[in-house]
């Protein structure tokens, strides 16, 4: 694959590319970017395997890509307008182009006839199934061992804690299949539905039908999103809590931070109170435990990072860890025990 | 405006038809079903006004109506082919068609041409809003009043106790307003949002924007929809619960009932324990309490009904009372105090 992102190759800038060359870096052919081409990938992403930066699509052609990646999640979620020549580009050589943004590529009349002079699909991973289910409670009666992980906030790392999660269990030979429910998850892992894009009725059995699909497994690790007590993002936590009749709750926390992230940025609840209220939400429908606590150290002072950390181990006496640099296997070990 | 019941008047049968008879009978010119024309409408509804039964559109002229209500709401949720002639009618002769269907009639094509020869509008009320709004907690800062109806179950009564109230404080000088957020609602108010129909990332929003639409008002109360211990209903529920931020709920409880209406149709949870478990989560938001229980006596065996209301107001200390038939004084008070 190829990833674009013109004029704003980075970690942040553009988050998705950054979290394929994590965690899917094997299959990147190349990035797109006329405005670093030539220069070294790990300036930008300094954990990024070192794949070249083109200044255009056909300057790739040498690598054989079959599909161009949209990298980035822009405010709003249009195109911007700089890349829509890549793209284009990408349709008229017959490339496959996957698309996470929240208005839909697949219906932008001007790539329309690139796509069906060439034969190439445009994917756009938001788009929600076209099967509109109520959730019945399907998920508990799955075999497999069902993990969740939930937020104190919005951003602060439940895709990263589900595949380094899942990673960690197979590493220990546990047959570990991460559920993606974001599209930057679903970029990476190939499959899943971006929960937030489904109509609220249908919510819950959208993420139900993600368990089913994991059903011959031994452990479903789902993708959370957004956070309880936030008016913004609770209902789309609830839709997953509801629908993935999870065994387990992994915490995932951004140490330092203090407010939400998004307004009307009010204080973070108490983790305490946040972690009985997961519980007792999820018990309406499924009993489950928070077993564990992933806290995300980026961006904040190594030795309060390690104060927080320790606080919150002791106060909880749960496994907690950033699974960023930490052994994982005491969570692991929770996880699979409850 | 006139009903489209055609072959299914009653009740239970066309609970669109007859929460419109009960709730907006004034404005009901008459019914349009070929197989009851000419009978009385009090045969099929009860509580229904005197208007008559019409075999046709062109029968009914002379009450010289100016739009067809869509008066069932099929599971499967598209437009019974015994009733389409009966549309295409209406909508030649320049009449607007009102349908809370899921299936939007704006979207047939042969309903779009006899649409288009006269002028007459498709108004689907459930049509979610083409604003998409994250929620933030908006609604805390209106100064209205916030009450919302909540229930133990879907289908227990939820539209009926708010409306019951809304009028029950009128008729006590408060200018209190109802916000629909179902189809039946909007089809009886004129206005709102059928928050199941909307994403999920923007189901509170649409909330909020209810709310901040009656900020003016004394008193805003907010229809509830489904139930916060059911899997297929909770995400849309909380979507209100935090969207509206209200300082009161009042619960609805259907007697007798034990078991949810729909799959896995597992046990209704211990009414004290979903008392605590609404509280706590809208807390999560925006503190509030239950002052009241509107208990529904529809089909109960009136002894054992009166046993039933007797113990949960016993239990809970709080005004209980069927809105349909005791004086709704005691909920109105508790309401306005809290």
């Amino acid at each position: 694959m190829l990833l674009l992102t013109e004029g704003r190759l980075g970690v942040f800038s553009s988050k998705t590319a950054a979290a394929i060359l994590r965690f899917r870096g094997h299959d990147v052919a190349g990035i797109i970017d006329s405005t670093t081409a030539k220069r070294d990938v790990r300036e930008f992403v300094p954990f990024a395997p070192r794949v070249p930066i083109f200044a255009s699509v056909a300057d790739a052609a040498a690598c054989r890509p079959d599909s161009l990646y949209i990298g980035v999640a822009p405010v709003g979620g249009a195109l911007p307008e700089t890349m829509r020549r890549h793209v284009v580009d990408a349709l008229m050589s017959g490339l496959h182009v996957v698309s996470g943004l929240h208005n839909f590529l697949g219906d932008d009349e001007q790539l329309a006839a690139p796509a069906k002079a060439s034969g190439a699909v445009i994917h756009d991973v938001r788009r929600p199934p076209t099967e509109q289910i109520v959730a019945s409670k399907l998920a508990a009666q799955c075999r497999c061992r069902r993990v969740l992980t939930v937020g104190t906030d919005c951003n602060v790392g439940k895709m990263f804690a589900a595949l380094r999660l899942r990673d960690a269990v197979r590493e220990r030979g546990i047959d570990g299949r991460f559920a993606a429910t974001g599209q930057t998850g679903i970029m990476i892992e190939g499959w899943g539905t971006a929960i937030d894009a489904v109509v609220s009725d249908f919510a819950a059995g959208a993420a139900e039908q993600l368990v089913t699909r994991c059903a011959d497994s031994q452990l479903c690790i789902v993708e959370g999103q957004g956070s309880l007590s936030h008016p913004g993002f609770s209902a789309v936590t609830l839709a997953l809590l509801h629908g993935v009749c999870p065994h387990a709750l992994v915490l995932v926390h951004h140490l330092g931070r203090a407010t939400f992230s998004a307004p009307p940025r009010h204080a973070l609840p108490n983790i305490g109170a946040l972690i009985a209220a997961y519980e007792a939400t999820a018990a309406l429908v499924h009993p489950t435990r928070v077993v564990g606590i992933a806290v995300n150290s980026h961006g904040v002072d190594a030795a309060a990072a390690r104060e927080e950390r320790a606080a919150l181990e002791q106060q909880f006496a749960l496994p907690t860890c950033d699974l960023a640099v930490d052994d994982p296997g005491p969570m692991v070990e929770a996880i699979m025990q409850r």
